[in-house]
């Protein structure tokens, strides 16, 4: 069953159910444990990507069918777990969801395999659904902006002189290049011009950077609210936008406790509470902020509807989770 | 420059070059050590792969340019090496054609990347430069079939039930299976008809299995030859077939080896020393022979011309390698 936030919306509730029924009937490998895995992280989230997707196919002129949206939609989330799975076997993750990750539950190699089946399985779906003119405007670069914003996060990695504009650079790749992805390519499977398309993939930018920038914030909350260990990151020398406000500023006391050799309990704690006392968590709400309203003014220009509608209930929803 | 092998067909070499630096070319991301790991991983080595597609894409009766060859041919060795990279992640291997394996030099997050990336990149290229029909054709299964050969190895690691028919079917989705798609997409891009592409797919295995199994054979021999560590494989449960030929004969002597829990070199040798003395190697060997033959057969029956008598040539030259 999709996810409650669809709860308002059923029509798209039903459309996410079956994209959901479309990637568990898409898994054909005879490995059942791994078949399995995947289909546990592929129900019952929030496929956002995939409702974007769907959603801005119907901005443009040409009305495409279920059967034609539904596989692109999947594929999007496929893309999306493919990605998850192989961060987690990076940053040696213990939880996914309230759930072991597939590298805990199964080893790494599954979990490798699993990301690259993942992958293929995309390739194979977007090959297959989505015009080749479509699959080099949309697909050519997308992929590899996201691969190479996973790579670009090493340059922050345990970097005490990182800057927002680096975590920014690493964002717009590893998180926000998947929104756009998925709304670019409702805008061009639906036949939209130039400037719809291009509006399209900046709403996408937009609402993928406040997205990330708003799970950085929730990090700070109780690890039982987003089902991932706290502060879990920190520990690995990730560091979210919070803190990269803190180092950016010079702060001397962040700086120190952070260029610890290895960060105990207490210290995770100093950290957190030096960047709340210093207005870094609220300078990061404010980001994420500016993002969604522009996001929203963006929206305002799209074509009226109720799904227009649903997109702005959608991107303020997000939002009111860290008001 | 190219691979030592090519010396002989000089004209090959070149087109390998070619292919070389239209992968070199592609790279594109702004980590430029890891850039550099895939330009060496992708220099010097056989580039068997390539140079099977170029043969077969002129069996068929279009005549394609190099332009619209060369970055097919170079797709499928960036879909070989972004599979060997992730295997020497999975098999924490630690030399690949006598050099550090990326994770070594770079750390798993990068290797794990380093390979996505250049799956990426093989998508990418095959989108643009594969036609649509041709790509649902080749591609579907391949990549799949790829991957499910690679997570059946696990059916078999540490197994000492192991069959040769496990055994088969593992190295048929592993290894074969990349031969057969690009001998098949050879005979496809060059107008090939329904029997050309089914000849073609079926010397690609062929030529696969025999090719998997003599590198088996060769994991016998001196590792410095190969440039990898010797029996590695054995002390991680991934048994060769030779090995396999022995358990499934219940070879009692050799069940008692593999079944302790740890091998130490002693382990090794004596094993190694069961699977000659029973003749396990030479029933292997004969195995490879008859793959071998039963390309050179299907060979024959391909149009004539310069193209078949290298193709000839290098089938007996991978035979040599164990005669």
């Amino acid at each position: 069953m999709a996810n409650s936030i669809w709860k308002e919306y059923p029509a798209m509730g039903k459309r996410i159910d079956r994209t959901t029924e479309f990637i568990h009937k898409s898994l054909d490998m005879r490995n059942e444990a791994i078949a399995k895995m995947i289909k546990d992280l592929t129900s019952g989230g929030k496929m956002l990507r995939p409702a974007f997707f769907l959603i801005f196919s119907s901005f443009g002129p040409d009305k495409k069918t279920d059967k034609e949206l539904i596989p692109l939609a999947a594929s999007l989330e496929l893309l999306h777990v493919a990605t998850l799975i192989h961060d987690d076997v990076i940053d040696d993750s213990p939880l996914r969801r309230s759930k072991p990750t597939v590298h805990t539950k199964y080893g790494k190699r599954n979990a490798i395999y699993a990301g690259d089946y993942m992958f293929t399985l995309y390739f194979e779906t977007i090959s297959r659904y989505l015009p080749q003119q479509s699959q080099i405007l949309t697909n050519a670069l997308s992929m590899k902006k996201i691969l190479i914003g996973e790579l670009d996060q090493l340059l922050i990695n345990f970097n005490v002189d990182a800057t927002a504009k680096m975590y920014f650079r690493e964002v717009a790749g590893k998180t926000a290049e998947l929104f756009s992805l998925s709304t670019m390519m409702g805008a061009t499977i639906s036949g939209g011009d130039h400037e719809l398309i291009a509006r399209s993939k900046n709403i996408g930018h937009e609402i993928g950077m406040a997205f990330q920038i708003i799970d950085d914030i929730l990090d700070f909350g109780d690890s039982r609210d987003t089902g991932k260990p706290n502060f879990e990151d920190l520990r690995n020398g990730v560091y979210s936008l919070p803190y990269i406000l803190g180092l950016q500023d010079k702060n001397a006391e962040l700086i120190s406790v952070l260029s610890k050799n290895e960060l105990n309990n207490d210290d995770i704690n100093e950290a957190a509470r030096i960047v709340v006392d210093n207005g870094y968590l609220d300078q990061a709400k404010g980001i994420a902020r500016t993002y969604s309203k522009h996001a929203l003014k963006r929206i305002a220009k799209l074509p009226r509807g109720k799904n227009k509608t649903a997109l702005n209930k959608i991107v303020e929803e997000l939002m009111d989770r860290i008001e």
